[in-house]
């Protein structure tokens, strides 16, 4: 079956710009051809504090989910700190393919980075 | 044999902006080194609807085909729709390398972006 | 367990531009997942001298080090130069997940890059 | 022992554009932990002709080299041409690690992309 249960990306950061419409972002981006409906759970890791545990989000079977994580709010209002290196696990219950893409609009034109998770 | 038959990327956008020459798009970029042409059909995943299916292209031997997604026109009109987030599934009846690649011009200046498929 | 003990990454390269408050830089992204603190080993390859061995790093468990490598000086003052392409190769004493990026700041407005580390 | 003989790369593009001292180009970035001199053979494919092959480059052992495509050119005076889609096979009778990296400056700030090679 496609995919894997864990994946993991070491390099994560948000700055707090926004240009126009446009704000600097990271995108979790979940493909599942699994045949089921995929749970899913994302830990952020930091440099100096304790991670950030259980970011739900579902991505349905044949369909993708492009998680925004400047959207993240959990229960409790936390949300994921801007201007701060953080790393992520994401973890899912059914086998799925996972890519992080970054926006920055530090300057005034942005730049795009993208690679698959590990 | 180098290359896989299944080839998944989980990011997938296009804006719907042009700059001069310069148009934004993705392109799914095929190296075949199987020995025989390789039949190649792709599958758009979406968020909210069901997949786009049935994109052909082919990828002679010892041959590249960088597919302009922005390009595609199935039989009956269908086009991948811009601003809106997709994932794509690969798949060749022979063993290929895939890439894919994003050139995004919605600000005044262009960003690149680009991974290895899983 | 999560990651591996020895990872390498080909395309290194910082210039010495910087604009307002950004220099360009690379960064070797680590998560450490294994369970306890990874101590870290850096050596830097070159075109045509010998490498600069022994640079140092520690990334906690359960915490992401996102080591700077403009930032880098050995005890006897050695710093990875600019303008010089370089390689490397990034070794643990525990199994961690290394990515690498780069902000390029050459023009007015940057460029980001990064990819898994092998 | 670190790495693979064999690598490919499906997106190769270079745009003909240059700004100031910046030339838009794409670079086959070695690094090589093999304990012996690779011997490197770059093969070029095309979307409709023929490849272009035996380009040849060295590794020294514990040294990068970060081959720039725009600067190849064989014995009878063959180089890669420009604003052409392409693909890469590189083969080296050492293990060696590769990723591909490109400079484009096509519009007035330029934009930078990378993936470890497959």
């Amino acid at each position: 079956m496609l995919g894997k249960n864990v994946w993991t990306i070491a390099d994560g950061y948000m700055s707090d710009t926004t240009k126009g419409e446009l704000v600097s972002h990271e995108a979790v981006c979940v493909l599942n051809l699994s045949g089921s409906d995929a749970n899913i759970n994302i830990t952020v890791f930091f440099e100096d504090r304790d991670p950030i545990r259980n970011i739900k989000a579902v991505c349905k079977n044949e369909r993708t989910n492009h998680i925004r994580l400047d959207k993240v709010v959990l229960d409790d209002g936390t949300v994921i700190p801007r201007n701060t290196p953080y790393a992520l696990l994401v973890e899912s219950d059914q086998p799925i393919i996972v890519q992080v893409s970054r926006l920055d609009v530090t300057q005034p034109e942005y730049a795009l980075m993208t690679t698959i998770a590990y």
